[in-house]
């Protein structure tokens, strides 16, 4: 695991240079024609960066977004009116089961169809339209690394495309290798939290995606109880749960979700919450009883995926903490085959 | 709250009476529309009756179902192109700020927008083009019941005009009813939970709302940290965390679930997790170190709003055993203000 979030910089590199010119290519297919739904198909970590992909998609193109619900093809057997929507199925193995029937249901209904997944040769890949490849490599991890922030990326390629705005996703890669330095920071720190049983992640906008990874990676590789939840579903309810030292993990980047993080932060502070802030903005930073801290040159658009690294560092670095092997979760496999 | 889960039947019988005209009405004129979205705006109970609402529309419709991310209007000022979108917000008090704003830029934007609300006089229902009331009464308490499944209901009013699927919800009521004999066998079961600090909750397609729906309950009235997954997404990761004696609460009644629910049961065994049903299947109460049953007579598209009610009653009956009031939870407000 820990050499896999390693490979991310080289692996986004690897992904733009191998991928631009199909990209471009789509582009213009997809400008001549009349889109008005993009629905996006997967689950677990993929589910995950599709969270992601729905922000960014909604934001920059102006076309709604709907994550699938599976199910409702696989076990309702509902036909769904898709003919002028966009399909995309995320997968890393490309071989979710699920994920590939509603591609399928949504190609019968006139819908084009896409794949996002690092198997050229998968069933997702002979099914969908077109699949955008992740250059990753093999991920042998059964916790998603590198192919979660290699779907990531794809989203900002589509986002370019069907979008307006500019996006400086090439940047990326480098912020990814910046955010590999706090390696050592996340190896000392993580020993502070042995013994965490429970915690909330929070995350909202482009990052609520990488508040339910986090969440998951804490699950997979140190069996935490982890909740996740957007800074502003948190105060529906769940804000019951923090008492004094509940550990609370937040991805607080400067931008238009600061306020209302600084908002939670006073919160967690009148609680005596014990507030952990993955953040780019000093204020954030100095508001919160630790944190760590990312270069304030990232554009909120591009903090995601750096974002994740500490996190997953953090995981990583737990799990071996507690005793356990990150890359060895119990009672899990690699690739989920669900109907 | 113990009297307002009471109410429920009553409030639900007078929803149906109350609103058939206003329904029938909507019907005839949604007809004569083109409708290709629909987008559900909301937030905590509300958000999970959505939910339930999203599956129930996409499998009876074929209209794709979007679950709206509040933020994507209100903090990135996205504007979206919802000309042909339904778009329901769905909020108990209708003054949800960033649910009424998600409702206006939708108008201006070209849809049709309708509100779900208990309050008459709301902002939500001045803003709105149509406005469907549940007939609850005044809601006292903070957790959500009575207004929560009159939301789910109005969602079987609205899937029986915009559908061809004929749904008996005319027998919800009584259903509701008769789940509320469960109480006292509630009231004798929580004292086995009473130390329960952590647990996971489970549903599928119908009943997936209902998991985060208990969950939330949990988290507000009992400061349980209680995950929420469906069994599918379980497998995706979340099943590290169970080990033995780890509690589990799943919903699980009869219908096209169920041999996922059991698949799941199989699981849990293995891994000596501590399983409580609520189920309406024999085979899975059997299967089931715990369960809580109703009537095998209910049709699984029917089960969802008899279903809360014995999770409700759990959640109020283990907050008074764990020497807590579940009408005072601590941090939260009734009604809240998010942008």
């Amino acid at each position: 695991m820990l050499q896999e979030i390693a490979e991310q910089p080289l692996v986004l590199e690897r992904t733009i240079t191998g991928e631009r010119a199909k990209i471009d290519r789509l582009g213009t297919f997809l400008k001549g024609r009349d889109i008005d739904l993009i629905v996006l198909v997967a689950r677990g970590s993929s589910d995950n960066a599709s969270l992601f992909g729905r922000y960014l998609l909604e934001v920059t193109t102006g076309i709604p977004v709907s994550l699938s619900a599976p199910s409702v093809f696989t076990l309702y057997g509902a036909k769904l009116d898709l003919s002028r929507a966009l399909v995309i199925g995320v997968s890393q193995s490309g071989e979710g089961s699920d994920i590939n029937l509603v591609l399928e249901s949504a190609k019968t209904s006139g819908a084009f169809t896409l794949g996002i997944t690092n198997e050229a040769d998968s069933t997702m890949a002979k099914i969908a339209d077109e699949t955008l490849l992740i250059h990753a490599g093999r991920e042998r991890s059964v916790a998603a690394t590198k192919t979660y922030t290699g779907q990531m990326l794809h989203f900002y390629l589509l986002a370019s495309i069907l979008g307006d705005r500019k996006l400086d996703y090439e940047r990326i890669p480098a912020f990814t290798e910046s955010a590999l330095s706090l390696k050592d920071r996340v190896e000392t720190l993580v020993e502070r939290y042995v013994f965490m049983e429970n915690c909330v992640v929070v995350g909202r906008g482009m990052n609520y995606g990488n508040s339910y990874e986090l969440a998951l990676k804490l699950m997979e590789t140190c069996y935490v109880v982890a909740e996740r939840f957007s800074s502003a579903d948190f105060f529906h309810g769940p804000l019951a749960i923090v008492e004094r030292r509940f550990p609370v993990i937040m991805f607080a980047p400067n931008g238009v979700t600061k306020k209302s993080n600084l908002d939670l932060l006073d919160n967690l502070r009148e609680l005596h919450a014990d507030c952990l802030a993955i953040t780019n903005d000093p204020e954030i930073a100095a508001m919160s009883p630790k944190s760590l801290q990312l270069s304030p040159e990232i554009d909120e658009f591009l903090t995601p995926i750096p974002f994740i690294v500490p996190a997953q560092l953090f995981a990583a670095y737990l799990s071996t903490a507690k005793g356990l092997d990150p890359d060895a979760p119990r009672s899990l496999k690699k690739v989920t085959k669900t109907i």
